[in-house]
């Protein structure tokens, strides 16, 4: 008797990422039913073995599990392009823009890149943010999975008026305190929600941005209730310097010491990390991100990807954030993070195609503490996957013996617009390059004009003398 | 009394990429008559100053000069995917699959690349390879403009069986001036073809490709008929080990003894250039092609224009070909050349975004020795213009001002597919992203079928045992 089934992708290159490769089967199929995947395999034997409602035709196309961006700050979408080409970053052109985000901007800037992201095929987002009412509700109602990671530090609300480079953040223990409360609560409301389709993790935003003390209490959460902490770590020269400043020890070593670097970190950047400092990471478990794009504009630094993965490390993917990346799009970063550590040892064997899906699929969802959920194709796994159209230019001819090219091509040609269809849970989100779940077109209008109220904002606000990217515009650069 | 135009676009973002910047011009409009631009300036003004046949509606978009790839081995495509991730990607990789395309399948890789190129807005494709019958009449029927450049060299015709890494090149002169003798035959069919759409440069493939004496006879040949020389210069390390053995020179040296190094060579790669050397190419006034995508998935280096710019070089930029690019955009170009040198440099100034924009438009045309005719939008040049679609999440939102972000937007999140209009001398090649003057389905369909006889030929062939990528099929990560 035939099983019941939701849908039946049929015919594809199917990508599985399955095994220690990228699990190819030739005319492949994935029984979905319910928000899982019932079955894997040959189109010929699926089809007599299921009964299903939908048929997805994926003749000419590529098949794989959704990608994962493991580290984005989605409302920062909302002033896309205002921040590269420059040194100092943060301070010359992001924070005059930034201080005026407000919430209903902020939103709107989580949207935009959310539906950038899924219609580049990404399915999984984690996103680090404060946690603002309406911002989870995004992520559950358009559908897509998310990890979600509420903002902890104890800078002073006021803002640094009165710190002067070199000297100490001055931490506010109260303000640490309330961002702490605020990321529990957030935690009892939405961990595990939406079916299980929303998590969170906590966030302390650095260890140089709140105290010891209460970098030992998040741990203390994170280990009672089960979540992963998700921080920047070694980000840049200014944390090591506080570091350095404030305990005599750079951030590895006092991570270490405090019992932060376990398997339930997600450590972002590793930037100023030295090899040994990576090695170290990698070895006592926790997870690296690799910003690839961010990290290259922002700083023009390739982290120490390789050497973390060389001494055993799992590493994710992520976008980072639209104003200095300047895009969400993991195909992207693929490219981006296999042509970076190719330069940077001068060796174009170094992390070849396969291994960087890997670390947007299969790799990246162990990092992200997703590894049993999703990232392949398997049967009794979320359904979560995007078909590729491979009949268009930048994807043809697709050979496939005694070579088979479509895994390069994906890398180091595709861009993300092939992608055509994408399913989350086993809910469709987009079909034939048309959300389903979100209204495009009023995401954009809503983006816009938040945006030019910001522009308007900064444009008005005398600290907008400080951006460096004046200088260009008057020189008609920009 | 209002003048005629064929077209008015109006309403655009308007890049002119006239003076020394973006030329950025808000509502601007462009008037086309024939094949050239009649007019520029503000959309109210060329109102009414004109009577067009055509409106091109360019509201919520950038309106830029065509795109200028200025090193491509169009037939490649055929392979697309094939060369990538190993070590000697020539011997290990290419070859193999290169000595099995025959004319009708290069032609059908051509076909396929000038569909994507075009695709995502290149109007010129500077592009080396064999003049088979029927490639400049590909160039002719689709509309684009070219720059032709038939491979000139003295290796022998039955191929380098005998020949030993470590030995010197069999050079036969013979086969040079055959090789010679159909370029300029070449040459005179078509420069200046198509009026003037189409014209030719001289490609002796590499200094160590043929003779001193027949170097020479080409250089001879180039000035008396005005053409230009575009080589491969210093490409790579065994091309300088040739040089050294037979010259006792390493490439720049001897070019510079021969007379080669003025405005008349267009030298591509200088891969294995030191700065000096680049130094000297660039102030002796050659110009260069920096292949960002191809040099750092094929060798892991990145190529000193950065350099080369500073000693007052012209710099365009070329995505060389599809079996080891893996893709010919110039949107990819423009974003790995930026990457490539803030990371090379650790700095995330160098190369910022409006400097890339020029090197694929202004600078470009300059390079290849277009400056007078194309690379930017003024009366009386020719019409080769894109439109680009900013209403789309990854290009949103669109902001003004204190800063603009449209150029840094187009060259970090852009990745092509956001063009949909294109014009090559005043003729739409592309309208809603409908091509107009080629089936782009039957070039996909032909190219499907031409690879999978070279794929078949390929597997019948002893040869292919030495295929690099076969260890990683047979681990199924391809």
């Amino acid at each position: 008797m035939a099983r019941r089934a939701d849908y039946l992708v049929v015919h594809a290159h199917l990508f599985t990422m399955e095994g220690t490769g990228v699990g190819y089967l030739a005319d492949g199929a994935v029984a979905v039913r319910g928000d899982r995947i019932a079955e894997v395999g040959p189109t010929s034997r699926l089809r007599s073995e299921f009964d299903a409602d939908g048929i997805l035709d994926a003749c000419g196309c590529a098949v794989l599990p959704g990608l994962i961006d493991a580290h984005m700050h989605t409302p920062l979408a909302i002033v896309r392009g205002v921040a590269q080409d420059v040194a100092h970053w943060m301070q010359k052109a992001l924070a005059p823009y930034s201080r005026h985000i407000n919430p209903a901007a902020a939103l709107a800037g989580t949207r935009l890149n959310v539906v950038e992201a899924l219609k580049a095929g990404t399915t999984t987002m984690v996103d680090y943010a404060t946690p603002l009412p309406g911002w989870a509700e995004i992520y559950d109602q358009i559908g897509v999975r998310a990890r979600l990671t509420p903002t902890i530090n104890a800078l002073p609300p006021g803002g640094m008026a009165g710190w002067k480079l070199g000297d100490l953040y001055p931490l506010d223990p109260a303000a640490g305190e309330a961002a702490l409360d605020a990321a529990a609560a957030f935690a009892a409301g939405w961990h595990e929600a939406a079916d299980g389709r929303i998590t969170v993790m906590l966030g302390p935003q650095a260890p140089d941005m709140l105290s010891r003390e209460q970098l030992l209490q998040v741990k203390d959460i994170a280990q009672r209730q089960g979540l992963m902490i998700h921080m920047h770590v070694a980000q840049g020269d200014r944390e090591i310097d506080q570091m350095l400043q404030r305990y005599g020890q750079r951030t590895p070593a006092f991570l270490d010491d405090l019992g932060y670097l376990d398997d339930q970190l997600l450590a972002v950047h590793l930037t100023e990390a030295t090899a040994r400092e990576a090695e170290l990471v990698a070895q006592r478990g926790a997870r690296m991100v690799l910003c690839s794009g961010s990290i290259g504009i922002i700083d023009g630094i390739v982290p120490p990807a390789h050497t973390f993965r060389s001494a055993g490390g799992l590493v994710a993917l992520g976008s980072d954030q639209a104003s200095g990346n300047n895009c969400s799009n993991i195909f992207n970063e693929m490219k981006l993070t296999a042509l970076f550590n190719k330069i940077t040892f001068r060796d174009p064997t170094i992390m070849p195609a396969w291994e960087v899906l890997r670390m947007s699929t299969i790799e990246g969802a162990r990092a992200v503490g997703l590894g049993d959920t999703i990232g392949s194709l398997a049967a009794g796994k979320q359904a979560d996957l995007i078909v590729i159209d491979l009949e268009v230019p930048q994807l043809s001819p697709v050979l496939q013996t005694p070579i088979r090219n479509i895994v390069p091509n994906l890398v180091y040609a595709a861009s993300g617009h092939e992608v055509r269809d994408v399913m989350v849970a086993g809910r469709l989100l987009m079909r034939d390059r048309q959300l389903l779940t979100v209204d495009e077109p009023a995401v954009l209008a809503e983006a816009r004009l938040q945006a030019e109220a910001i522009a308007g904002r900064v444009a008005a606000d005398p600290v907008h003398a400080q951006l460096a990217l004046l200088e260009p515009m008057a020189a008609g650069q920009l």
